[in-house]
């Protein structure tokens, strides 16, 4: 019965999710869909996107949080057109929540419209929310066993950004061990290796998302 | 409607946990479910626990996980009953697989059974698995801010563990910050600062932990 349940609930979500993608597309705006555990760096990131790509490319934010506004507050320094979606409790975000801010984007002038999903590594990947791609974010200190152990966002992403590399001479990971790990869920996927507070390695995934916006 | 088939699930849900936590009384087994993110640490709490407490209290542990028996495996070693309940996507555990596997166990001869619930900081939260009471697990590494962001496990938890402390001096993670983030949500929860891999701060956390065993 709860099965049931879950493939209305997603049925919806999906019908949802592709009036999103065709507005986007309409607009000729990409988004990304930024999916991490609690504290992987996902906020940091986008700090630093922003400020690198500031200028050159257009870019937006939702913000998707159980509570509070302490990502938005954050990157509210950008200058970037931000909306904060509380989740009340909720654990992922869905494809009506994001239909439901999209008029407040002016989409013409946007070119990224990045949203970061609530901080859970398992629920938001399968709430397709009318991005063009997922991408996974995960810091060398949560371990480099996690793409075995939570394959389904590994799977589903069309980028995996590690980060935290700088961590990695005080903790056990094992680059080798995570590339292996990585290479047997998905074996193709591009694998940024970058420390956000140090600003490392970042030149090659703003090069690969420029990449990308239509 | 979503909001009605939810409460339908916890109900149920409720139900059960009640039907756990009276076996598990009649058994005077303390029943330990521990919540955290991906990669806080659990695995390496609870081998240093098992390693500790060893000999003195009897303890098995239920694995939550996704997929894999690599927690499992790490904690093979002490010669402690393991169950591993495989969540097949799921992103929590309930108290209908609890009760499923609480058979494998001669609780008899037990005195704690540890749940290492699946790595999410928010939906276990709401499922009541029969347990005496939960314990919020988190790394420096996720940063200072997680109290305020992720409120209902730091609301819920009896305990709380910061884990990783040996990373502190490599991150921006401000303990002042996170004890006064935590004190707005739970002022009176124990918190325990430690080091896993270091194994420092924990002779604290097993004596708290032994004077809770019936």
């Amino acid at each position: 019965m709860e099965i049931k349940i879950m493939k209305n609930i997603l049925d919806r979500n999906q019908n949802k999710a592709n009036e999103v993608r065709k507005t986007l597309h309409e607009n000729s705006v990409l988004m990304v869909n930024l999916i991490s555990s609690p504290g992987a760096g996902k906020t940091t990131l986008l700090e630093r996107t922003c400020a690198a790509l500031s200028g050159k490319v257009r870019m937006g934010v939702i913000e998707g949080d159980v509570t509070t506004d302490r990502d938005a507050q954050r990157l509210a320094m950008y200058e970037i057109p931000i909306v904060v979606i509380n989740t009340e409790g909720g654990c992922h975000l869905d494809s009506h929540s994001i239909s439901k801010v999209l008029p407040e984007f002016d989409l013409q002038n946007l070119d990224i419209l990045f949203v970061e999903n609530v901080g859970n590594l398992i629920c938001p990947t399968a709430f397709d929310l009318g991005e063009e791609f997922k991408v996974a974010v995960v810091s060398t200190a949560e371990g480099d066993d996690k793409p075995g152990k939570y394959p389904m966002i590994f799977r589903d992403a069309r980028a995996v950004i590690l980060n935290k590399t700088d961590l990695i001479p005080y903790t056990n990971f094992s680059m080798k061990n995570f590339r292996n790990d990585l290479a047997k869920i998905n074996s193709r996927v591009p694998l940024f290796e970058v420390s956000c507070t140090k600003n490392t390695g970042l030149d090659a995934w703003y090069k690969w998302l420029t990449g990308k916006v239509f």
